[in-house]
Protein backbone atom coordinates (compact mmCIF):
# COMPACT_ATOMS: atom_id res chain seq x y z
CA UNK A 1 0.00 0.00 0.00
CA UNK A 2 2.81 2.27 0.59
CA UNK A 3 4.24 1.51 -2.39
CA UNK A 4 1.32 1.97 -4.29
CA UNK A 5 0.85 5.46 -2.25
CA UNK A 6 4.71 7.06 -3.38
CA UNK A 7 3.49 6.53 -6.90
CA UNK A 8 0.53 8.94 -7.00
CA UNK A 9 0.92 10.34 -10.59
CA UNK A 10 2.10 13.84 -10.81
CA UNK A 11 2.66 15.18 -14.42
CA UNK A 12 6.22 16.30 -15.58
CA UNK A 13 6.64 20.21 -15.70
CA UNK A 14 6.56 19.75 -19.55
CA UNK A 15 3.72 17.45 -19.19
CA UNK A 16 1.75 20.85 -17.54
CA UNK A 17 -1.29 21.72 -19.49
CA UNK A 18 -2.83 25.00 -19.53
CA UNK A 19 -6.28 23.92 -20.33
CA UNK A 20 -5.52 21.66 -17.05
CA UNK A 21 -4.32 24.29 -14.83
CA UNK A 22 -7.09 26.37 -15.58
CA UNK A 23 -9.52 23.87 -15.39
CA UNK A 24 -8.27 22.68 -11.55
CA UNK A 25 -8.41 26.45 -10.34
CA UNK A 26 -11.68 27.40 -12.03
CA UNK A 27 -13.16 25.80 -8.60
CA UNK A 28 -13.22 28.48 -5.85
CA UNK A 29 -12.47 25.63 -3.05
CA UNK A 30 -9.35 24.87 -5.57
CA UNK A 31 -7.99 27.73 -5.59
CA UNK A 32 -9.10 28.50 -1.66
CA UNK A 33 -6.41 25.08 -0.97
CA UNK A 34 -3.93 26.76 -3.36
CA UNK A 35 -3.71 30.40 -1.61
CA UNK A 36 -3.60 28.46 1.86
CA UNK A 37 -1.13 26.62 0.87
CA UNK A 38 0.96 29.05 -0.87
CA UNK A 39 0.67 31.10 2.64
CA UNK A 40 1.74 28.28 5.12
CA UNK A 41 3.50 26.21 3.09
CA UNK A 42 3.41 22.53 2.51
CA UNK A 43 0.76 20.96 4.25
CA UNK A 44 -0.91 17.74 5.18
CA UNK A 45 -4.32 17.33 3.46
CA UNK A 46 -6.02 17.67 6.89
CA UNK A 47 -5.18 21.14 6.73
CA UNK A 48 -8.02 21.38 4.39
CA UNK A 49 -10.61 19.84 6.44
CA UNK A 50 -12.61 22.99 7.30
CA UNK A 51 -12.98 23.60 3.15
CA UNK A 52 -14.96 20.95 2.37
CA UNK A 53 -16.36 17.47 3.55
CA UNK A 54 -13.15 15.05 3.61
CA UNK A 55 -14.35 13.07 0.32
CA UNK A 56 -14.57 16.35 -1.82
CA UNK A 57 -11.12 17.51 -0.27
CA UNK A 58 -9.86 14.65 -1.44
CA UNK A 59 -11.48 14.93 -4.70
CA UNK A 60 -9.90 18.74 -5.15
CA UNK A 61 -6.55 17.25 -3.77
CA UNK A 62 -6.01 14.94 -6.71
CA UNK A 63 -7.58 17.17 -9.31
CA UNK A 64 -5.13 19.64 -8.09
CA UNK A 65 -1.96 17.18 -8.29
CA UNK A 66 -3.53 15.41 -12.04
CA UNK A 67 -3.46 18.91 -13.38
CA UNK A 68 0.15 19.84 -12.32
CA UNK A 69 -1.29 22.35 -9.65
CA UNK A 70 0.31 20.73 -6.61
CA UNK A 71 2.33 18.13 -5.48
CA UNK A 72 1.63 15.43 -3.08
CA UNK A 73 4.41 13.65 -0.85
CA UNK A 74 3.89 10.17 1.35
CA UNK A 75 5.07 11.13 4.60
CA UNK A 76 4.78 8.19 6.46
CA UNK A 77 0.88 8.23 7.31
CA UNK A 78 0.53 11.66 5.91
CA UNK A 79 0.10 13.17 2.43
CA UNK A 80 1.66 16.14 2.36
CA UNK A 81 0.61 18.60 -0.30
CA UNK A 82 2.59 21.50 -1.84
CA UNK A 83 2.03 24.03 -4.51
CA UNK A 84 4.32 23.24 -7.39
CA UNK A 85 5.72 27.04 -7.54
CA UNK A 86 8.32 26.58 -9.55
CA UNK A 87 7.43 24.21 -12.02
CA UNK A 88 4.19 26.54 -13.21
CA UNK A 89 6.74 29.76 -13.03
CA UNK A 90 9.17 28.36 -15.02
CA UNK A 91 6.32 26.91 -17.32
CA UNK A 92 3.47 29.58 -17.50
CA UNK A 93 5.07 32.68 -15.91
CA UNK A 94 3.11 35.05 -13.88
CA UNK A 95 -0.17 32.97 -14.59
CA UNK A 96 -0.21 31.71 -10.71
CA UNK A 97 0.24 35.03 -9.52
CA UNK A 98 -2.22 36.19 -11.32
CA UNK A 99 -4.93 34.20 -10.54
CA UNK A 100 -4.00 34.22 -6.65
CA UNK A 101 -4.77 37.97 -6.85
CA UNK A 102 -7.52 37.54 -8.81
CA UNK A 103 -8.81 35.49 -6.23
CA UNK A 104 -8.51 38.29 -3.82
CA UNK A 105 -10.97 40.49 -5.42
CA UNK A 106 -14.05 40.73 -3.96
CA UNK A 107 -16.84 39.67 -6.33
CA UNK A 108 -20.43 41.74 -6.24
CA UNK A 109 -21.80 38.29 -7.34
CA UNK A 110 -19.56 35.47 -5.78
CA UNK B 1 -35.84 40.06 -33.43
CA UNK B 2 -33.43 42.85 -33.92
CA UNK B 3 -34.38 43.76 -30.44
CA UNK B 4 -33.65 40.74 -28.93
CA UNK B 5 -30.86 40.26 -30.16
CA UNK B 6 -29.35 43.43 -29.68
CA UNK B 7 -30.05 42.36 -25.25
CA UNK B 8 -27.73 39.97 -25.40
CA UNK B 9 -26.66 39.25 -21.63
CA UNK B 10 -23.11 40.63 -20.91
CA UNK B 11 -22.17 40.94 -16.71
CA UNK B 12 -21.30 44.31 -15.18
CA UNK B 13 -17.70 44.52 -15.05
CA UNK B 14 -18.12 43.83 -11.20
CA UNK B 15 -20.23 41.06 -12.20
CA UNK B 16 -17.59 39.01 -13.83
CA UNK B 17 -16.59 36.35 -11.94
CA UNK B 18 -12.72 34.76 -11.84
CA UNK B 19 -14.63 30.94 -11.52
CA UNK B 20 -16.72 31.66 -15.30
CA UNK B 21 -13.09 33.58 -16.85
CA UNK B 22 -11.05 30.37 -15.75
CA UNK B 23 -14.16 28.10 -17.17
CA UNK B 24 -14.19 30.05 -20.40
CA UNK B 25 -10.86 30.41 -20.58
CA UNK B 26 -9.72 26.27 -19.61
CA UNK B 27 -10.83 25.68 -23.49
CA UNK B 28 -8.33 25.65 -26.11
CA UNK B 29 -10.50 26.87 -28.93
CA UNK B 30 -12.31 29.51 -26.77
CA UNK B 31 -8.51 30.21 -26.04
CA UNK B 32 -7.48 30.35 -30.09
CA UNK B 33 -10.72 32.70 -30.58
CA UNK B 34 -9.56 35.56 -27.49
CA UNK B 35 -5.75 35.50 -28.87
CA UNK B 36 -7.23 36.19 -32.76
CA UNK B 37 -9.61 38.58 -31.22
CA UNK B 38 -6.32 40.65 -29.61
CA UNK B 39 -4.75 40.59 -32.01
CA UNK B 40 -7.25 41.55 -34.96
CA UNK B 41 -9.56 43.58 -33.33
CA UNK B 42 -13.08 43.54 -33.41
CA UNK B 43 -14.56 41.01 -35.50
CA UNK B 44 -17.63 39.68 -36.92
CA UNK B 45 -18.50 36.10 -35.76
CA UNK B 46 -17.42 34.50 -39.03
CA UNK B 47 -14.21 35.33 -38.67
CA UNK B 48 -14.34 31.80 -36.55
CA UNK B 49 -15.28 29.73 -39.25
CA UNK B 50 -12.39 27.94 -39.10
CA UNK B 51 -12.08 27.03 -35.65
CA UNK B 52 -14.69 24.72 -35.46
CA UNK B 53 -17.97 23.89 -37.02
CA UNK B 54 -20.28 26.84 -37.07
CA UNK B 55 -22.84 26.01 -34.08
CA UNK B 56 -19.08 25.08 -31.97
CA UNK B 57 -18.36 28.74 -32.53
CA UNK B 58 -21.80 30.24 -31.51
CA UNK B 59 -21.52 28.04 -28.18
CA UNK B 60 -18.03 29.00 -27.49
CA UNK B 61 -18.71 32.54 -28.56
CA UNK B 62 -21.80 32.82 -25.88
CA UNK B 63 -19.52 31.23 -23.04
CA UNK B 64 -17.29 33.77 -23.84
CA UNK B 65 -20.04 35.66 -23.91
CA UNK B 66 -21.18 35.14 -20.53
CA UNK B 67 -18.40 34.80 -18.31
CA UNK B 68 -17.66 38.66 -19.31
CA UNK B 69 -14.52 37.52 -21.52
CA UNK B 70 -15.91 39.34 -24.72
CA UNK B 71 -18.78 41.33 -25.88
CA UNK B 72 -21.22 41.26 -29.13
CA UNK B 73 -22.36 43.95 -30.97
CA UNK B 74 -25.10 43.57 -33.22
CA UNK B 75 -24.00 46.15 -36.45
CA UNK B 76 -26.92 45.33 -38.76
CA UNK B 77 -26.60 41.64 -40.22
CA UNK B 78 -23.45 40.81 -38.16
CA UNK B 79 -22.27 40.34 -34.79
CA UNK B 80 -19.39 42.40 -33.95
CA UNK B 81 -17.27 40.10 -31.03
CA UNK B 82 -14.29 42.05 -28.96
CA UNK B 83 -12.50 41.12 -26.00
CA UNK B 84 -13.40 43.02 -22.70
CA UNK B 85 -10.09 44.24 -22.40
CA UNK B 86 -10.45 47.31 -20.03
CA UNK B 87 -12.76 45.73 -18.06
CA UNK B 88 -11.21 42.71 -17.34
CA UNK B 89 -7.92 44.43 -17.15
CA UNK B 90 -9.34 46.53 -14.26
CA UNK B 91 -11.33 43.47 -12.43
CA UNK B 92 -8.57 40.58 -12.96
CA UNK B 93 -4.93 43.18 -13.13
CA UNK B 94 -2.24 40.85 -15.63
CA UNK B 95 -5.02 37.97 -15.32
CA UNK B 96 -6.11 37.80 -19.29
CA UNK B 97 -2.39 38.83 -20.47
CA UNK B 98 -1.00 35.75 -18.53
CA UNK B 99 -3.17 33.30 -19.77
CA UNK B 100 -2.65 34.30 -23.46
CA UNK B 101 1.07 34.12 -23.10
CA UNK B 102 0.28 30.84 -21.21
CA UNK B 103 -1.29 30.12 -24.56
CA UNK B 104 1.47 30.39 -26.89
CA UNK B 105 3.82 28.23 -24.29
CA UNK B 106 4.14 24.70 -26.89
CA UNK B 107 3.27 22.09 -24.67
CA UNK B 108 4.69 18.36 -25.04
CA UNK B 109 1.00 16.83 -24.64
CA UNK B 110 -1.18 19.86 -25.94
Amino acid sequence: MTVMAKELHHPEREQIELSAVLEALSEPTRREIVAQLLEQGESPCQAFDDKAPKSNVSYHLARLREAGVTRTRVAGAYRMISVRVDDLAARFPGLLDAIVAASRVKASAE
